[in-house]
């Protein structure tokens, strides 16, 4: 029997000729990614190991993104003690101020994390890599400790689910609706510990943008992982960024998936989850008239420069609703630097937005547009939890950035076709 | 005997033919300003007096600025309940979102304030609109909560001190050194309840924006308020912003002051204000080495487009110490769009900056880069006590916006001459 694409990834990294699903592995860990909400317990976990240095100073990522721009005395006390800690280690990847950027739009950008990689991080966000063709998870600030110390991680093989994807995509259809609607398929717990693999002919024809996205939120359903092969595509994007060599994997024809699903996505309209789950899905077009109070455009789901350019589209030239306020958050310093070059800030400010510099922000609460009592965001966002971005009687749906933009047009969820 | 500025514009609006220093008088507003900070409060206490109505919805100012985008739960609260008063009372001037800029830099801009008038606001840099001709002072939350109420507001009238600038400028000094200086040499109550009366060879060179920020300051010396006669250079400002008819008025030759001072202002060197007074002043360049964690350009003292042009003249072409996190905050959507016009932030970004949506945020140590136990931040914002910007134990160092900018190139406390 052959090997799923994961299977292969951990199979290299734990130094076995083959993996099961189900067994226990110790992988090398190319990359150990924490942020400033995590890196500091890490930090303490790793002190208390006793290990002196860390195991490699190129291989860990530090980025201050959560709260950044300090937003308080704590937040600035954390960040304090992540870089002195990154100083003390000389850790390459550390990232805050002007470098700063969103983690998991940082690292691909950067080519910190390539192809084949196997990628843990303390945000249970990291899943989003695997639209690079590597094995890249969330897990605990004591597991990346523990990776600090030794260059390993714990855990076991996950079984694999494959998603066939098919058709052509409508209009102002994008990842964000392949991934929302699945994830309303099969449930917030519809992949639990699975790894999800993206396959089918219509992958082919998705954007990195659409892949990272699609990645990102596997975690939603569950998901260990969010898998895509590599192909034309991921060589484009990474061939010109990678900081290592890096390797291209692939399922074998009999690997072994726990279930296969075909997704006819010719069949899908734009989606939003409506609260308080992801997987509370629709079709924006079957929503009732309901009102809004903010508009958020970004985060690591979908801040990214193909994102921004879908957003100023449908923008140009309108205003936005007065009672909504629209909120631009670039998710990198590059993202924010080409959309400035490409015009589309102008195009936001004369429609009555807010540009703000990269953070992870309102995303997970954390400031730079937290919500009040009763207050409604249509949020590019991947999490739409009790109180996510705010007071706990407060609503997040979550959209792609088409229906986004067209919402915070209109002041109430709205369709790009309404506009 | 004649009267100063300040007397006739007091006396017009009181309905006398002359008020005296040390009069109570009850003087008409035409401008009653409040932010999220203070809003709550001067509306809670309007509630209270039973006044159904505001005495003029075109009259009051209600501008979200300090904690915007909304830092955290309380924060959005309060903009929620003045957002409420606001539509209830059809106040016209309210600004939250994508409208939101530092108020004291956005109501000049949009002509809400104008020469001869008498503003109030519940925030202390209100003195900011004497450089318009005007007298502006600051209150409490429950004087802007009687004058909503009645539209007029009690207080004695201030003694005058006349301040004489002469003197050409040396390179780098703008209105900023000038009113460090002037803190410096006469203390931080060194102008206690007095109108601090800008005058002499020099205002007729001084730009709007080095009068913004000489005004602006005036309560860092105690002052009641600080005012410019209008000229040609107020009426360029003013003539394509006003939304009300103004009145400049000016000084009787034989006005009494309290005291009269001459400063020779081509003495001067670029100032700076060290920790924790802003009367702790001294040139930049007779300070030891001193290392720097974080540099803010921005704040209603500083955040206008001249101040980001200056900034972006020192850092053009180099790269900000990777130690220092650089913060460019505009004051306002217009200086926003502007700056990002004329290709500032492509120079800011290429340096490493981090460029944010206008809000006070820092300055008062409201969030978007507060700082950690023994950072140091040079700023140009208009105060440096213990604890203003974060911890403590955290230092500010107030200064023009070239010395920030030479300093967050140096990574230490460095003026332009140095890069």
């Amino acid at each position: 029997m052959g090997s799923t694409i994961t299977e292969k990834i951990l199979a290299a990294h734990a130094g076995k000729k083959v993996v099961e699903a189900g067994e226990f592995i110790e992988p090398k860990v190319d990359i150990a990614l924490s942020n400033d909400v995590t890196a500091p317990l890490a930090i303490k976990e790793f002190r208390k190991s006793g290990v002196k240095k860390v195991f490699d100073k190129n291989k860990i990522a530090l980025v201050m993104d959560h709260f950044t721009p300090n937003k308080d005395i704590l937040s600035a006390e954390h960040v304090k003690f992540v870089r002195e800690f990154a100083k003390e280690q000389k850790i390459k990847h550390y990232y805050e101020g002007g470098n700063v950027g969103v983690e998991h739009a940082l690292l691909p950008e950067k080519g910190i994390v390539v192809p084949g990689d196997v990628v843990i991080g303390a945000d249970s966000h990291t899943c989003t890599y695997g639209a690079l063709g590597a094995f890249s998870t969330g897990v605990g600030s004591t597991d990346v400790a523990a990776a600090m110390a030794t260059g390993k991680v714990w855990f076991k093989v996950p079984q694999s689910i494959k998603f066939v994807l098919t058709g052509k995509l409508n209009k102002w259809v994008s990842g964000k609706d392949i991934i929302l609607y699945i994830i309303g398929l099969i449930g917030v717990d519809g992949a639990l510990y699975n790894a999800m693999e993206f396959d089918g002919p219509l992958v082919k024809k998705l954007t990195m943008a659409d892949r990272f996205t699609i990645s990102n939120m596997a975690i939603e359903a569950g998901g260990k992982s969010g898998i895509f092969t590599p192909d034309e595509i991921t060589e484009k994007y990474v061939a010109k960024r990678a900081l290592r060599k890096y390797k291209f994997y692939k399922s074998d024809k009999d690997a072994h998936y726990h279930k296969t699903l075909e997704i006819d996505c010719g069949k899908l309209y734009p989606q939003i989850s409506l609260p308080f789950l992801p997987s509370n899905t629709k079709a924006a077009k079957d929503v009732k008239r309901t009102y809004i109070d903010q508009v958020v455009i970004g985060s690591c789901t979908n801040g990214r420069i193909e994102d921004l350019r879908v957003a100023a589209g449908i923008i140009k030239g309108k205003k936005v609703n007065s009672n909504v306020r629209t909120l631009i958050i670039p998710a990198t310093p590059e993202v924010w630097a080409q959309a400035d070059k490409e015009g589309l800030f102008k195009i936001f400010m004369d429609a009555g937005c807010v540009v703000s510099a990269p953070t992870c922000g309102p995303c997970l609460g954390g400031h730079m547009g937290i919500l009040a009592a009763g207050e409604r965001c249509v949020s590019t966002t991947n999490r739409n939890f009790v109180g996510r971005m705010g007071h706990v009687q407060s609503e997040v749906i979550l959209s792609n950035p088409a229906v986004a933009a067209a919402s915070a047009i209109k002041g109430y969820i709205a369709t790009p076709d309404e506009i």
